[in-house]
């Protein structure tokens, strides 16, 4: 962390491996084949048409010499300092694999949405994996653009020029017309309504991670948070929309609406709106540039009162996939335990170059 | 920097001692004033209407029991741990201040512009200021808006969610019309545009700190630069303008246009574009929004490439007072030496609370 130093392994590279080769995944590996600091020391999951293919193959590049392996081996994965890990997005879920790379000695930096920031909604596990993280001596951080950035991060950082902070709201309005159909589907797009009210209240629909984005910028601006609320609603087509992945009719659903409010006492603090819809429609809120029809609006409402526009909204994929692979230098300095975001130093970049 | 935990004082304020009392320095002490963790030791300021007054009179407020000194003196200061300091931009005029400060045992949080990235244009002083600090075991930091936010580390910030940077464009227009007399004068304001031209030349005009700021940049992104080259023109009143504080005619400068570029062997790698003009002319370039004539702008060439538009632009005076006091804890979890923002934790606003 020094400026005029650092902790310097110019010959060794850094020995990462790749949990979960969905398409999150399969992108960190082609990003971490092109890091020449960077080595790809194995790779895991389960699917039986990945286990046993060569991971360059894999994700469409060279053979690189590393066959999937359709389970974690501690003996195979010896060289590695880091895994990168991407298989789901509920904590409880993936609370065996985070624990047993912890104890295989590996730091982990991972896309699980509950993980970005644990302690409020999930305190147990936040403070098992903290524990076992110090004991084996390693780092363990939840990131991605959203949660890990564009909803918490981005705000945080936008709050280190202010002298007092009342209220931060973030507004994030994402076009999924031109992406994949599993997206397309997990935003409720051609449901009846009431077919989406029921997955709802079934807690199947909806962004998992946004109430640990609200939790997380109270926790950074040091705001004791009684309360947090998501809700998620249909936002209902008015006119047929065709995408190469589904049919919309009118009145069927064409995507989401959730807002994520943090409370302390009767006081709203955080308010995280977040829109994911075929053909977003736009309003005054969502000031559209570009033609795109997806942005990034945030409002800090203190002194100064600041605003933030990232017009036609940051890309999803490729930025969760910069989010993990960027961290992996941060990680590598940061203190044992289990950190956030918020914890590290500021991101940035990382081109990959041995350090 | 645990998430967890953290290196709890809960019956210790921080002790600071404020160097420099001009209208930053006043600013400070007004905003330390209003944060229960941290107590006010001492006050420093050599000019004969400060020196012996009380500081909390002196900045506005009631008193506080601290007078304002002529100079530092270590033994007055013994309860402190940060110096947060605020006397000038060029880095060799306060050397041996900071050197004083680091060797009385203080951390420093400094407004000076040339202390934001010292390593490129000031390798020397820097290393010394990393020795020393090194040697008492403190932390040295310069940050502010512009350089130490707004042009260097929330461009950096951004890149967290790319996977390739090619290029770096920050653009800031400040009104410079409601703004203080020096400020309007420091910008050229009222010159016969020869006059300005010699100021220039003589290195007596522009903006200090954008050459560093872009330095910054480059090192963050681990761009080795071969050269950064350093603009400053006038601009041109067409009509009239009538301040406060002076009149400017046709055809006399109403401002300054000052270009920074980073150059790799022949690729321009940063670029920052300030604009600082009493009524600065609006153009396609620099939008604007809710009548205000200030913007702050960002252009990440890369993947994805992102854009940033901070409306009215990030108000300079307040965002400088904000980055230095926030930067207090961040600045006491440091690891000592001589830092830039780029290496502390991610920037965020502390509310001044015991931790
Ligand atoms: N924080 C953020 O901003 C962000 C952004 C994007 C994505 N994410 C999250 O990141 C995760 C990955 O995204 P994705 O789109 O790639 O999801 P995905 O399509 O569900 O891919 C997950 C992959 O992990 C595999 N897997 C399941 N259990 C495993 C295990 N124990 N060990 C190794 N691999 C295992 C799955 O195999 P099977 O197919 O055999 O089950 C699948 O191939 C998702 O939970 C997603 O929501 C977060
Ligand atoms: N990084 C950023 O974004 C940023 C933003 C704003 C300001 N700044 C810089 O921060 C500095 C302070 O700003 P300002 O507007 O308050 O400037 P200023 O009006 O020049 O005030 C500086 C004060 O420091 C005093 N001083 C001079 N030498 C001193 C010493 N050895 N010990 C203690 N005090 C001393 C001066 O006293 P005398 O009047 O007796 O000389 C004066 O009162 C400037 O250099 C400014 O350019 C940086």
């Amino acid at each position: 962390m020094m400026a005029g130093s650092s902790a310097l392994h110019p010959d060794h590279r850094i020995g990462v491996v790749q949990i979960g080769l969905g398409p999150i995944g399969q992108g960190i590996v082609r990003r971490v084949l092109e890091m020449p600091g960077v080595r790809l020391v194995g790779a895991v999951d389960p699917a039986p048409d990945k286990a046993g293919q060569d991971v360059g193959s894999l994700v469409g590049r060279a053979r690189v010499g590393v066959e999937v392996q359709p389970r974690l081996d501690p003996d195979a994965v010896a060289g590695a300092s880091v895994a990168l890990h991407s298989t789901g997005s509920h904590l409880e879920a993936v609370m065996d694999q985070l624990l047993a790379l912890v104890e295989a000695g590996l730091s982990v930096i991972s896309t699980c949405e509950e993980l970005a920031w644990p302690w409020h909604h999930h305190p147990g596990p936040a403070q098992r994996l903290d524990r076992a993280a110090r004991r084996a001596g390693v780092t363990v951080l939840g990131t991605g653009v959203n949660p890990g950035f564009v909803m918490d991060l981005l705000p945080l950082v936008m709050t280190g020029v202010c002298t007092r902070v009342e209220h931060v709201h973030a507004r994030r309005v994402v076009d999924a017309s031109r992406r994949r159909g599993p997206l397309q589907r997990k935003i409720g797009s051609g449901l009846a309504p009431d077919e989406f009210d029921r997955l709802v209240a079934e807690g199947r629909l909806g962004h998992v991670g946004l109430p640990e984005s609200a939790a997380l910028v109270a926790a950074g601006m040091g705001w004791r948070v009684d309360r947090i609320d998501n809700v998620v609603r249909p936002l209902i087509a008015s006119r047929p929309i065709e995408t190469p992945h589904l049919s919309v009719r009118a009145g069927q659903v064409q995507g989401l609406l959730q807002t994520v409010t943090a409370w302390q006492g009767d006081r709203e603090r955080v308010r995280l709106d977040l829109v994911m819809a075929l053909d977003p429609p736009a309003s005054e809120d969502a000031p559209t540039a570009g033609g795109a029809r997806g942005v990034d609006h945030l409002r800090i409402t203190g002194e100064p009162p600041l605003e933030v526009v990232v017009p036609g909204g940051i890309f999803g994929d490729t930025a969760t996939v910069a989010a993990v692979t960027n961290a992996i230098p941060r990680v590598m300095e940061a203190p044992p335990g289990l950190l956030s975001v918020k914890d590290l130093a500021a991101p940035g970049w990382w081109s990959g170059a041995a350090w």
